[in-house]
């Protein structure tokens, strides 16, 4: 499929995708010659190119799928975005027809998010990320509309972001060391970890680095006991949290991990949206909320203050994305414990620029919206 | 006491009470002459007249005391408001002992309200209602700054608002008729009971009106058999629901209550603030928030949003209050299943407008902030 990304972020165009087409505002609707315009989204897909090789407990890939959204309205545009690892089941051709199915321009205001949102959400059940892409894009907008970053909106303050972990994929312990000194910048680096050389992992990097570890084991542990012995040993190493240690099916194992463990326990694959937060509690320590799992920056605003009413600590993460996704999930960061933001370094063509990471920490720039630029 | 009351409204002004002194801004600082100007908090005691006698279980009285608000910043003005009816513990002495010992001016950036909000949560405890007169002030301040009604801001539609209850207080079976007539617009009508003429307050107003009713008992009654019998007698009357039937402490008293009660069961006294409504989880089927009680616009939406994330309920209440805090309470209005904001209706000296109640109905400006202008 050729396409040209620049063209689609910079401009309106029709596009077409799998035989779908989006209807196009003609220049007399937009010139506001009819009273009330709606709003107006558009996509494309895109294939992010990772810079290594990415391993999980289950899984290696070089590439990952994302759509790229966009919705205009009165001379403004907000950016949106869905990355879609294969294993949560989107892919862009299901974000496609979700996002061709919806009918935005039926809304002449964008401030009613709630209204819009719900809509989206009621449009079918699932595609997850696809949803955020319009939560994502919507913010964007209403922010640009604003003049304001979300953050600022949210009333939080921007030196309260937490240090950004950074992650080192399952590898031979060559490259692990190799990514450890690359990663130099970052304050605590997170570990892939639920196969054989778990402990390999650990001792490779702490050849070489003293650095603060999180660990995420992607439900790699199938034993309650091999899991507290190994979180024993981790808290020898210097790990400060691990994260989904066994098959989120196992709660009643994992509550007794979390209540036996000596360092927290944070639900990952067990929590997807806002209603998952409730069954975590006295479960698990804390949360990992991903806006492409959650559908947006909306409802992920709201599972944070749930969690921390119920005392549960809240991960920021996310998924390999672009500047796009990761600026917009970091604009909740200065209410969370922790974040997971290095998704867009993982990347070698962000078509966007953001959110940095300056000294390990993340850090939110005054742009309007998510604090995207077109890179 | 005198004082002019536009004159505050409507200028900065030096400010004493109780030989307590509120620093002023020079000149040459409002004029930017200092690169970073903070903001700047003022505040006068006034005493709202009743329209009528207002009569609870286990009091009377004819005036509300309250203590107006101001915080400026930028050439913006946000207005606030702290209700101190006398059975909740606050006067106009310590509010403004309390807002005295604030100081706003070290912030120079309004949308920092996490942090700001915080400072003064963390400044003494207990000050509700005071602190409520900060943060209604401090989002009324950034409503204008950004240009939008908080309701826009947290995404509502304006045409979710419920309708609003009107209350009839405890009187003569005359005076409850009389006032049952004067109140023809309101699409439900709040009873207060909790006396030994319940019954014949309820049997008044059907005399002569087949409105929807709720009923306040303020913890009147004490026995949970009683109480039960009472609120089958209330369905049949059509009543919609019951407002904290007994005292609050009697948690298992009142459990049982929700559980066998063919109406909702509201938390009123039992709640005050964010984690007051964990503890109504499974004892109440709905809560009551009260800016005056939670501390303002920012904690209430947090409140809103947890309650419903637990399938509870949502009232947003108020007390006798100018329109400033009724419309404060109101931004929050589409997200709440029941509104009970008719506080300014009750007085006659109210200084401002704002939102108004059409056919019944919280209806929401387009002013941004809190929505109201100086009457």
């Amino acid at each position: 499929m050729a396409y040209n990304r620049r063209s689609f972020i910079k401009t309106t165009t029709i596009f077409t995708f799998g035989g779908l087409a989006v209807p196009q505002l003609t220049n007399a609707k937009m010139k506001g010659i009819l009273p009330k315009q709606g709003l107006k989204l558009s996509f494309e897909p895109y294939n992010l190119q990772l810079k290594h090789v990415f391993t999980l407990a289950n899984s290696s890939r070089t590439t990952t799928p994302v759509m790229l959204t966009k919705i205009e309205f009165d001379g403004f545009t907000g950016y949106g975005e869905a990355s879609m690892p294969p294993y949560l089941g989107e892919t862009q051709k299901t974000a496609a027809k979700f996002l061709s199915g919806l009918n935005l321009e039926q809304f002449t205001d964008p401030f009613r998010m709630d209204e819009i949102l719900e809509y989206v959400d009621n449009k079918a059940p699932q595609n997850n990320a696809a949803k955020a892409s319009v939560d994502i894009a919507l913010h964007d907008l209403v922010g640009k509309i604003i003049g304001q970053p979300w953050y600022k909106i949210w009333g939080f303050s921007s030196e309260n972001t937490p240090v950004t972990s950074f992650t080192i994929g399952i590898d031979s312990r060559e490259v692990v060391i190799e990514k450890v000194k690359e990663a130099a910048e970052f304050k605590i680096l997170k570990v892939k970890l639920g196969r054989e050389n778990d402990k390999n992992m650990i001792e490779a990097i702490r050849s070489v680095s003293d650095v603060p570890l999180c660990v995420d084991v992607n439900q790699g542990w199938k034993d309650k006991n091999m899991a507290l012995d190994m979180i024993f040993w981790l808290k020898e190493k210097g790990i400060e949290f691990v994260e989904q240690p066994m098959p989120k099916e196992l709660t009643n194992e994992i509550a007794w991990l979390t209540e036996n463990s000596p360092l927290p326990i944070i639900a990952d694959e067990a929590i997807q949206r806002l209603p998952d937060v409730k069954k975590t509690i006295g479960i698990y320590s804390g949360i990992n909320i991903k806006l492409m799992k959650c559908t947006g920056m909306r409802e992920a605003h709201k599972m944070v203050n749930l969690a921390h009413a119920n005392q549960m600590k809240v991960m920021i993460g996310c998924m390999t994305e672009t500047s796009c996704a990761v600026s917009a999930a970091a604009q909740l960061s200065p209410m969370a414990e922790w974040a997971d933001l290095d998704g867009n370094l993982l990347i070698s063509n962000d078509p966007y620029s953001g959110i940095k990471i300056v000294n390990g920490k993340v850090t939110l720039n005054n742009n309007p919206g998510i604090g995207i630029s077109i890179s």
